[in-house]
């Protein structure tokens, strides 16, 4: 890093927490009860699979910007026919938009975080609206300094103004915060806009050894875990 | 309250910290060594009477939204002539403008906060911007569930959307929040909005005797200090 940050801003869903175990087994949970039968790994694969999709309509400008929240109930109804799912009541459907906000942190999130938190002003710079980024943040006990990203942006990463709103919020230039995120799309974007870069490997976030092992794109810090990442930044 | 709340929104300056002596020491640290001598707190009083026909640019739609801090600087740079003051370093500007970020709270804001927050979702709903609050909140031991108000509404209280903008980040009816704050103008436009209110008495804030002993407009809780709102509030 050439200037040392002052903040970090974290990827959430894949870097922070495990949505795939979390989707299936909400989905489970809610579908089960009323005899539906399936995969419910596929089932979280699929409804996972409309994210990005959607939040190009977004970013295209064709549609206005709203909440992930809004964007996953729409992405629910989209894949519940592929799976021959029909006539599930409303409560059913509202409770189990709300799986995103009921996912696990990966093991090493809080300890990490609470290291990091001491040296570091952390925030999420998600996608997920602050709604779902506070309830996972009192599921998993982490603290939080603030919650930033798409909601305070009205837009959705990659897109430049996400990353440079939530370095404004901070009253921080770019080159003070760093990104941290399992994707390097990610951080090749944060990167552009001036933002140092730590990767953080998630492998097993589509399964096992799907995920990106190392960074495929130059990153100030590639770490396996928040502990190493706390090692690495000398907290 | 005819409906339990789920989140509690805080009002910042004066109701959490106290501004004026806070303001009156931070001016006297950083204008005495340049062989400045005047009452520090008149200086505070004037820099704070800014405040609200700053705002008023903003809500009347004169002048775009922009964050407090930029207002603050626009206010110090009128007051100082009055004092005398004048070619000030930038960067001695600069750190005053800070001032306010570097504030302490009343003495039971902590200890009340962490007791309200194991049963409510916690968020400022300040007119102050992100940045202030995160500062105010690392130097008090406040933890938020996340930082809202005027920064993501894009306007100031009392105007509606201020409020409404932080039931909506939550996903929460205003019926289901509650506006926390000294002043009872506040609280007003608050239950105007829906949300419940709770007033706190500063009696001091703007010297002794001279805050709101009590609400003058009704609200479903009345308050001397947090501890006493969260023993209130069941908590």
């Amino acid at each position: 890093m050439p200037v040392p940050a002052q903040a970090l801003f974290f990827d959430v869903f894949g870097t922070l927490v495990d949505w795939r175990t979390g989707i299936a087994r909400e989905a489970e949970r809610a579908l089960r009860p009323l005899g539906h039968e399936l995969d419910w790994i596929a089932f979280a694969d699929a409804w996972r699979g409309e994210y990005q999709p959607s939040m190009e309509e977004v970013r295209a400008g064709r549609l206005p910007f709203c909440k992930l929240d809004v964007l996953h109930r729409y992405n629910l109804e989209r894949i519940l026919p592929r799976f021959k799912i029909e006539g599930v009541a409303e409560e059913v459907l509202a409770d189990l938009n709300l799986a995103w906000h009921r996912l696990d942190a990966w093991p090493d999130v809080a300890r990490g975080l609470a290291r990091l938190g001491k040296k570091f002003l952390l925030a999420p710079c998600s996608n997920g609206n602050i709604s779902i980024m506070v309830d996972l943040a009192r599921r998993n006990g982490i603290v939080w300094d603030a919650i930033l990203g798409s909601e305070i942006a009205g837009d959705f990463k990659p897109k430049p103004r996400v990353y440079l709103a939530a370095c404004a919020a901070f009253n921080l230039p770019p080159r003070e915060c760093m990104m941290v995120a399992a994707h390097s799309r990610d951080l090749k974007s944060a990167a552009a806009c001036g933002l140092s870069t730590a990767h953080v490997a998630r492998p097993d976030e589509y399964g096992p050894a799907t995920g990106e092992a190392g960074p495929i794109v130059p990153v100030d810090v590639a770490a396996s875990s928040l502990e190493q990442l706390a090692d690495k930044l000398g907290v």
